[in-house]
């Protein structure tokens, strides 16, 4: 296989020495008894109780190398596992992490991933402690996270009850309007752009919602309409939207919005991936939360502004 | 899309009926508090601590399905998995599975391999907690596995200690045997080319070396020789095997051997993927294990009747 200037190649450096490399000089958190090495990791929990969730990314349908660095890929395969972590109302204390890639591949990029994961879990305060590493004709990376209640109940999809507060943290949209700034070549607007390659999960606030009683949770990954209609069938509960709430969101997408000929109203209901945190509450949500509606007697649905909403339905994997 | 005789495909499904699909009617083993359907699952340890491997398989690279069921490649992905929790001296509670596979792919055949997956799990009294499902060019399969240690102590690769005995449990070169039937179109030896398809891991017997005090322990995953020899460099011991004990492998797969011209005893040192369990005990190894050498004072190598073993050095992920 021929050297280029991109470096050795994980063929050239081989399964092993990659692996090495990957797992040098990284600090593992507490929880953590025994990390990468051995036919499996070890993590300890506070309570008995492991949280686990599990998500698969695939060059060229969850992202693109001509767009996002590979210590962005990192970022976000982490990230996006994490929120869904956060949305139990636990923290996020390991990751393990199988990456295919082709054997051309320079193993540069593959440290560069590994940096990513390693920068996301540390804000977390959370390791990667396991992985597998393969070969694939692309990318395909598959984290699996693993969390931490912390004696904690899990906030379910399934606990809304009419009457509950409705509220939101973390921005929306952001992902969406950079998606279509990538996509319509609109050069400007870095952070938005930079939003839809690594998306921002508002963390700690799962565990925040959790101690203030929420009774159900879940984060934006689909498009808010699309993760609330989840909360809705779950609970057997209708739920209604007052975007007017949502004005702050609406105003510092409006120029994005401008520049692509898009509604940024869409891009708050129909976009995923930012990974926000929407819950209900029979109380006031904690700080930091905005109320953007309320829960409603059945049957399950989601209104928007009291009518049904006729925009995206959300993300479907085979679409 | 067309439809074709295969029935409809996951496109005309659509992922979340699909999902439903492949949820409805299993049974969750008792240490699953909180099963799929939410944004995570939640899985309860006897001890606070637990155990967690990853492995990805990849259609054409680690298993055919011109050779394979979707059934077969199910099990497969499981007990590869759950034998890696075993050597650790545990076992296995629960999976989370990502699948990724073409739009076009009929959901029966999901359905088949989720079946797949049940079974093997269900032979472990572990369940499937938890998955994504996700569209990709080519089908990719990654399981993480998840193991209760019920209180014992890890068995690690580090501990063999020279004077140890070194045993296995399991057979050896069956997978090496079915993959050489494969390839030369070798008919008959149905067992053989079976066990290629799906191994037959030891279960329980992990624990049953914990138990009886195992130093060091491994699954034979990349081939017998090369899986000590990460024991070897672990422990920072020498390992010699005799071939003299391994002669009832060497006659089970005789014939095989004869009928594609190969040596039964490259399979069974050099052929990897049974996922027998090899370990080191300063005593006796359990009812069942089989003696297959010692451990010797260092540097870390394994001598193969006293002399470097020449064969197959062991499977890498990018040859």
């Amino acid at each position: 296989m021929a050297t280029d200037d991109r470096g050795e190649s994980l063929a050239e450096v081989g399964e092993f020495t990659v692996i090495e490399r990957l797992v040098a000089g990284r600090r593992q958190p507490d929880a953590v008894t025994l990390g990468p090495g051995d036919d499996a990791a070890v993590l300890r929990s506070s309570d008995g109780q492991t949280v686990v969730s599990t998500d698969m990314l695939v060059a060229g349908r969850h992202f693109r190398l001509d767009w996002s660095t590979p210590h962005d890929v990192g970022r976000k395969s982490i990230a996006q596992n994490a929120a869904d972590i956060e949305a139990m109302g636990a923290r996020a204390t390991g990751f393990v992490v199988a990456f295919g890639a082709p054997a051309d591949t320079p193993a540069a990029q593959a440290l560069a991933l590994a940096d990513g994961m390693w920068h996301e879990a540390a804000a977390l305060g959370a390791g990667i402690i396991g992985g597998d590493l393969v070969s694939a004709p692309l990318w395909v990376i598959s984290v699996t996270a693993l969390g931490d209640l912390d004696g904690r109940h899990p906030v379910r999809r399934s606990g809304a009850r009419p009457g509950d507060t409705v509220a939101v943290i973390g921005e929306l949209g952001r992902s969406a309007a950079g998606y279509a700034l990538w996509d319509n070549w609109v050069d400007g607007f870095d952070e938005l752009r930079r939003r839809h390659l690594v998306p921002e999960p508002p963390y700690g606030q799962g565990r925040a919602a959790a101690d203030a009683g929420a009774t159900a949770m879940t984060d934006v990954s689909d498009g808010l309409v699309a993760d609330l209609a989840h909360i809705a069938d779950g609970s057997g509960v209708g739920i209604g939207l007052r975007t007017e709430a949502l004005s702050a969101d609406r105003d510092a997408l409006a120029a994005a919005a401008a520049a692509v000929g898009a509604d940024p109203m869409a891009w708050i209901l129909g976009g995923g991936e930012d990974h926000a945190l929407v819950a209900t509450f029979p109380g006031a949500p904690p700080t930091g939360w905005t109320p953007i509606g309320r829960v409603l007697d059945g049957p399950p649905r989601v209104l928007v502004d009291d009518a049904a909403w006729q925009g995206n339905p959300g993300w479907q994997s085979f679409d």
